[in-house]
This record gives structure tokens, sequence and C-alpha cells, in this order.
């Protein structure tokens, strides 16, 4: 049971979302990395914007996170310096552990990219005559990244074979935007089993079950 | 003068990309953080794509990285393995190398996209007409976004003050996919300073002038 009162981990994030983050919001990528080393942890609600947190997180978003001295942003650097106090996510061999933060980035630089640029054509901008034109070549340069993924698992049961690594755990996160019913993931079977088994996690199901307790009893329909 | 034959490190890159993206493979990311540390490398050129050449990127995109028994691609990853090597590149003590890595995946996650959003667009889609319906919101949205880079910077030299690290690197290379003589960021006085101390860095010009070098002989207008 991680979350806990008075934890020496910090992790920040909103206090209200409307209800389609709900599931969403990236401190669950946080609250993943840190139930799957049994780090115990407690949260800090925002919102609004408090004076002065653009010193902790510029863009004025969520997760932030404060150990001791140290305040981080960016849920990549995050879970990759949580991923160095374990090797359950961070193998200690070189080779091993740069493998697994190629991963992280290629998740974040190579993979998150199409997914945004296709999801938030439905989510931001559902009104918008651009948005309605581009969805459909959003849609094929997204099937064709997630493709290249899709090849390079072939039967590999995690991106470097047997160990699941933080590379995964953002991987995974990803896709799940493309929604937890599969969506274009589903399409592909490799990409669909792959999500499927990370999702599975149990540190997973934790973590994603305490976003959610989160925002079980907060308005659908307006900031609390 | 690190680019020599049969160096440890070898560099794979495009023999041939069209001018408007010469000086902009990414492999100059990776030939930057090399050149900083003087860290000897070689290239090798792939163009047309090498059958297999997934198993080395999955995405058959540039650069991909070997160094004995590593092979890497994803840039941010490659530039994060080279700053291991090098605390002028990234800081051995805890909190500034967590807080240099956080800028890592803050230039690539939380900047990079709203640039590519922008430049693509152009670069890409010149043609199309949800592109030319787009371009306003986009430029509108990327100009909030740098406006909260500039505004972290505020008097600081570099992100985390007077040490210049991979988060600089990589965040001064992003900026760059918007042009060398400014464009957008010209408009932040803050973040044009900020581009052009990194650019007049003297491994960030042998950097440029290699990967320019490379490409000097070759057709405009066709693969060679």
């Amino acid at each position: 049971m991680p979350l806990v009162d008075h934890a020496p981990i910090e992790l920040t994030t909103f206090g209200w979302v409307p209800p389609f983050a709900r599931g969403q919001v990236r401190d669950l990528r946080v609250r993943w990395a840190l139930e799957e080393i049994g780090a115990d942890y407690q949260v800090r609600t925002v919102g609004p914007i408090p004076p002065g947190y653009e010193r902790e997180q510029p863009f004025g978003q969520v997760p932030a996170y404060r150990e001791g001295d140290l305040q981080l942003f960016e849920s990549g650097a995050i879970v990759q310096h949580i991923g160095d106090k374990d090797e359950r996510l961070l193998p200690r061999d070189p080779v091993a552990r740069a493998r697994a933060i190629q991963w992280s980035y290629a998740a974040l630089n190579s993979v998150e990219p199409f997914v945004m640029s296709y999801a938030a054509l439905g989510a931001f901008y559902p009104d918008e005559e651009w948005a309605r034109l581009r969805k459909p070549s959003a849609r094929v340069e997204l099937g064709k990244r997630l493709g290249k993924v899709a090849e390079w698992l072939g039967d590999r049961q995690w991106l470097e074979g047997d160990r699941f690594t933080i590379g995964d755990l953002l991987m995974i996160a990803v896709l799940r935007i493309l929604g937890d019913d599969g969506g274009l993931v589903a399409e592909t079977p490799a990409l669909d089993a792959y999500r499927a088994r990370g999702i599975a996690r149990p540190a997973f199901a934790r973590a994603l079950a305490d976003q959610l307790a989160l925002y079980a009893d907060k308005p659908r329909g307006e900031a609390a």
C-alpha cells in the first residue's frame, strides 16, 4: 500500500480533471512506477494552480515530484529516477540499462507525438474543420508508427525480452491514451497483447484505482 | 577532431537527405554531444535503408549508435548515454543529474511535439487545406509553450544555471528546428539569446560543419 501519509516522496497532481481525463492524468505513470517497486508516496493536489507553481512545473502541468531536496517534473524523467532505485524497473547491467532508457525516450518522442496528434483531434478540437480534414492522414501515420512497434515486439513479451522495464511502462502508458478498449491498438494483435500484459500487472491496477479514487467523488462538469 | 576512422563509436546516419533537412538531421545532436566531450567517432551512412536495419532502428530513422556490444537508437537516449561518460554534459551530483535528465525529457516530450506540429505544416503538408487552417492555432500554441521555457530561463545562462548539460543540448537542438535565423524563437528575447549561446559553442559548430560536409557534394534533388 504505497499511498501513505507523510511518505518521503510527494507526488503532485490535479485535484480535479474532467471525466474524460480520469485514468489518463500523467501522474499515473509515476504511481505505476512507485507501485512496481513498492515505494511509499503521498499525494498533494493542486487546482487552481497556486502562485509560484511554475518554479516546480514550468508548463503548469502535472505531475510534479518531490523527494528530499530533489524536485522534478516530466513524467519520463521521474519514472527514470524511480527506476534508478530498483533493478526491477531499470536493470543494473549497463547495456540493458541503456536499452531500457532508449525505449523510454522512444515511447515519449517517437510514439507519443503520433498518438497525441491523432487523439487530440477528437479530444481538443472536436468542432474544428482542420481537425476533421486531418483525421484520416493522422490515423494512417499513427497506424504505421504503431505497426513498427508491433514488428519490433514480434513474439517478445516486453520490448527487450522477458524483463519489464521503465521503457515498457512508458510505452504502455502511451498506448493507453488511445483507450483501454484498445482502439487503434486492437487492430494490431502483437501490440494489443502487449498492452494487455502491461495493464494486467497488479502495480498498474493499484495505480489506476488510486488515481480514479481521487476523482470518484468530484463533480463531473466543473472544477471543485 | 573526434571524427576519425576506426573509432570505437559508430554513428549511423543517412547518406543523402533533401536540402531542407541538411543541418537538421538528428545525428547532429549526437555529434554535438560527442564533440562536447571530445570523444572520437566514425560515421556509417545508410540509404537506401539496408535489409535488417529495423533491428537497429525500429522506425527506419537515424541516428543509430554502436559502441562495442551496445546498440542504441533514439537521439535523446544516445545523448544521455554520452552524458554518462563525462560530467561536463551530465553532472555526477544526483540532484543535478536528475534535473539535467528532466530537461532532456522536457525538450523531447514537452517542447518538441509543439515545435514539430507547427514546423511540419510547412515542411510536410505544404499543399494541404487542413495544414493551412491549422497554422494560426498551432503557432499560438507553440508560442505559449516557448514562452514558458523563456519564463523559466529568465536571467539564467542555461536551464539549470551556469552549467550546460544534455538538457540544454537537446532543448537548443529542438529550438533550431524553427530555423537558425530564429523565427518564432526570435520573438522571445530570453529564448533567442539562449539559443544563440548554444549554437555559439565550438562543439556545436564542429558538429554542424561535419554534418553539412557529408552532404556538400550530394545532388540536391534526388537520392544519391
